[in-house]
């Protein structure tokens, strides 16, 4: 059984992204040092170049998150990505969390589809990936996915930074605690830890 | 040359105490959670048991901070804590951060200043430990301490729960990003992952 699984990279004071993160700043400011354990040189914005180059725990941890079945993230993470040309990887599906309908320039994207409702959501994701797990990415869906109690594991790339200031991951939580299980610690290159987590229910 | 290291558990949200903390509610609602990896069994008080108890990983980051030579924290850490009767550990000298003079019951500590210069406690605490390195406790201290350049090394005791709510560890550190060099990781009992970083200036 497939397992939804959030991939995120965090700074050690637990933000995400920079300041001022909008759709045409989508890391915010300074947010691509967040990223940098995935794309260290990419500074010309060559992806696929710095991709290429990954060895090691990294690229074991990326290989990872790009051989899942299926993809879930906010609008906020999808749009500001120009949508990743329309397939994340693989060309598996592509389920956006939104209030509003997809975009004129994503609406005929065979593999993407809009939805308001991230418990459909998650559920025909996991159906559609089969054997394989879900990558799930985004702050705000990673706060529904854990109130709603629908998220199964969390995976944080834990980068050895202090941003200052930004947008946290984990807020509007509210004030249950959730226990956490680990499930495995990995060093990654570039001091990044890869932390896993399975939430208990 | 001792290292000031900051000692703090914190869940994967970011949280170093529950809601609600005040003098007579010290860890906040719930916060004891956070200290479990210590103190598992400490429910009846009984902290001096549960230490001896301790073993594997946990035991050696424990002795670790108990075998520093001398302590700096912050009122709002000492107070609650009754001012460990005095003694934090081995009777190191312990310097409190505050803008009042201590309490009448602590006045006459011998191993106990307070101080409102965080500059010169780091230094003096330094001197006093020696060869040995300096135990920083409290989340303002470290604010105050990562915003001066004055603190060395952070250790994270790093606990699998979301809190949710209550005191953050890293807050109001301004919008300059600070970069760490991941030292060790540990994976300790419990779930714990104790992760030890150096600040780079």
């Amino acid at each position: 059984m497939a397992s939804t699984i959030l991939y995120m990279s965090m700074s050690l004071d637990g933000f995400i992204a920079g300041p001022n993160d909008r759709p045409d700043n989508g890391l915010g400011d300074g947010g691509g040092r967040l990223h940098e354990w995935v794309f260290p040189d990419a500074e010309g914005g060559d992806f696929a170049a710095a991709e290429a180059r990954l060895t090691g725990v990294n690229r074991q941890v990326y290989d990872e998150f790009m051989s899942t079945g299926a993809v879930v993230a906010g609008r906020g993470t999808f749009e500001p990505a120009e949508g990743w040309g329309g397939d994340h990887h693989d060309g598996v599906p592509i389920f956006i969390l939104s209030r509003h309908a997809a975009p004129a320039w994503a609406a005929d994207w065979p593999q993407v589809r809009y939805t308001s409702d991230l418990r459909a959501a998650m559920s025909d994701a996991k159906r559609a990936a089969g054997e394989k797990n879900v990558l799930v990415h985004g702050a705000g869906i990673a706060q529904r996915a854990l109130a709603e109690g629908i998220l199964d594991e969390i995976e944080i790339h834990l980068v050895p930074v202090l941003m200052g200031a930004g947008r946290p991951l984990f807020e509007h939580l509210g004030t249950e605690p959730r226990e956490l299980e680990r499930v495995r610690v990995l060093e990654g290159e570039r001091g990044v830890v890869h932390l896993r987590y399975r939430v208990r229910r």
